[in-house]
C-alpha cells in the first residue's frame, strides 16, 4: 500500500501543478499547490479526527516527493498531453488508495461507521477541492463523472467486507481493486450523476 | 435547544443544497455543500478551540439527518419558492441557535470573553461562509443586511446577562427570543451596516 | 519581536482591510478580513502543528487591535495611497517577523527541519492567502515579485545559523535584517520568479 501510496501523492501533486499552470503562476505557486493537492486531503482527514501530529509533519520525505513532483511537472509539461492516459490511471489508483488509507485510519481511532466513510472520501477528495478553491473555480470533484461516487463506493465495500470479518490485507486488496474497475469504467462511460440545477434567487 | 439546533442544521443543509444547485452541482455536490453549510461552522469552532473528537463525529445521527436534508430538497426544489417566508424563518432560528450554542461551549471551556463571543460567530456563520467559497463567490455574509450583527449582539448580550448571574436556561431564552427577534426587523426593514468601498489599486 | 509583531499584524489587518473595501464589503466583513489576515497564519500553522489551545485565543489583546486597525483603516483610507512606501515596509517587516516566530514554534516543539521552514512560511503568507480566497481571487503570493521566496529564504538563513550554533537573539536579529533587505530589493527591482504557464485542458 505505501508503494501505491507513494506513486498516488506524485500523480496528485502533477495534476497540482497543472492546475497552477493553467493560472500562470510562478514556480512557487507551483510547489505550494501541489503539496496541497497531494497532501492537503490527509491533513484535514487528521485535523476533523483530531490525529496530531498531522502525518506529513513527521515524513518529510513525502513532502520533498511531493513538491520535487510538481516543480519537475513544469519541466516535462510538454509531455503530459500524451501521457493522459497513464495519468488518469495513476490519479485513479490514488483516489482509491487514497480512501481506503483514511478508512483504516478512522477504524483504528474507532471513530463510528459514517466517520470512517467520511474520512476515507475526505481523505480521497479534499486536496482536489482545495486545488480548485485555491485556484479560484467551483471544485471539478463536485461536477464530474463519477469521482466522489468511486471514493464512497470503495469505502462502503471495504467496510462491509470488515464488518464481514475479512482479513485487513485481502479486504484492502478486493476494495483496490473493486474502486479502481469502477473508476476506469466511469471515465470510460462517461458516467455522471444527475445534476441539480435550480435557478431562482431569492435569498 | 437541541430541537432548535436540529431544525437549524435541516434548514442551513437546504439552504447549501440550493446553493449548489445554483451552480449546477451533482448530487454529490449538493449533499457536501449541505453537509459543510450545516456542521461546517460547527466543525471550525471546535478546531480553533482545540476540543476533539470534533461534535458531529460523536453524532452519526446529524451527519444522515443534514445530507438527507440536502437530497430531500433537490426533490422539493419547485416547492422553496413558495416557503420563503417559513425559510428564512427558520434560517433566523439557526443563526440566533448556533451562536448560542458556540458561547456555551467557549464558556464551559473557560476561554476569555472576547474568544467567548468569536467562539459564538463562527459557529453561527462560517458554515454560509464555507458553502459560498465552495460555490466561489464573495460569501454573502459580508454584504447582506445583519446578520452576522445579529450573531454578536445576540452573543453579547448572553455573556452579559451570564456576567450578571442570570440562570443558564432563562438567558439561553431571553437571548434566543431578542435575537430572533433583532433578525426579523433586520430582515423586514432591509437594515444594513455601512459599506466600505476601496478602489484604488496599489499594492 | 513583540514590538515588531505587534506592527506587523497591524500592517497585515489594514492590508485586509483595503482588500474588503475593493469588494464593497460592510463594516463587519471589514472586520472579518481583517482579522483572518492579521491572525489567520499563526492559526493554520498552530493548527498543523496540533498546538493548542491556538495563539490568540490567549491574546484577547490582539484581537482587539486587530480588529481596530481593519475599522480604522476605513476612516482614513483616502490617506492610504500617499502612504504606500511606509505601507510596503511594515508589510515587509511583516513578512519577515511572521516568519522568525513560525520557525522558533516549531523548533520548540521539535519538528523536523522542512516543517520547521513551513512552519514559518505558512506563518508568513498563509494570512494573505486565506484573504484573497475570502475576496474570491487568485492569491497574489502566488503571482506576485518575490514574497514567499523571502520567506523561504528568511527561514533557511535562520535554520541554517541555528544549526552553526548562533545564538538566537543574534540569529533572529541577522535573520531579520537579511530578510527585509532581500524584500525591499526584490520590491524596488520587480524580481519575479519564472511563471508556469499551460494552457491544454483535457482533464
Amino acid at each position: 500500500m505505501t508503494g501505491i501510496y507513494l506513486v498516488a501523492i506524485t500523480a496528485e501533486a502533477m495534476s497540482g501543478a497543472l492546475a497552477a499552470g493553467r493560472r500562470n503562476m510562478d514556480i512557487f505557486g507551483v510547489a505550494v499547490i501541489a503539496f496541497v493537492t497531494a497532501l492537503g486531503g490527509g491533513t484535514i482527514r487528521d485535523v476533523m479526527l483530531g490525529r496530531f501530529p498531522i502525518g506529513w509533519t513527521q515524513h518529510p520525505e513525502y513532502v520533498y516527493l511531493v513538491i520535487g513532483a510538481g516543480l519537475l511537472t513544469t519541466a516535462i509539461a510538454f509531455l503530459m498531453h500524451n501521457l493522459k492516459r497513464l495519468f488518469l490511471l495513476l490519479d485513479a489508483m490514488g483516489l482509491v488508495a487514497f480512501s481506503l488509507i483514511g478508512c483504516g485510519v478512522a477504524l483504528g481511532m474507532g471513530y463510528p461507521t459514517v466517520v470512517v466513510i467520511m474520512s476515507g472520501m475526505i481523505t480521497g477528495i479534499c486536496g482536489g477541492i482545495l486545488r480548485d478553491v485555491l485556484c479560484n473555480q467551483v471544485p471539478v470533484v463536485f461536477r464530474r463523472e463519477l469521482y466522489a461516487s468511486v471514493s464512497l463506493a470503495t469505502c462502503a465495500l471495504f467496510l462491509g467486507l470488515h464488518h464481514l470479518g475479512l482479513g485487513t490485507n485481502l479486504n484492502t486488496a478486493i476494495s483496490f481493486a473493486a474502486g479502481l474497475a469502477l473508476r476506469l469504467l466511469a471515465i470510460r462511460g462517461a458516467w455522471r450523476l444527475p445534476v441539480f440545477s435550480y435557478r431562482q434567487r431569492w435569498d
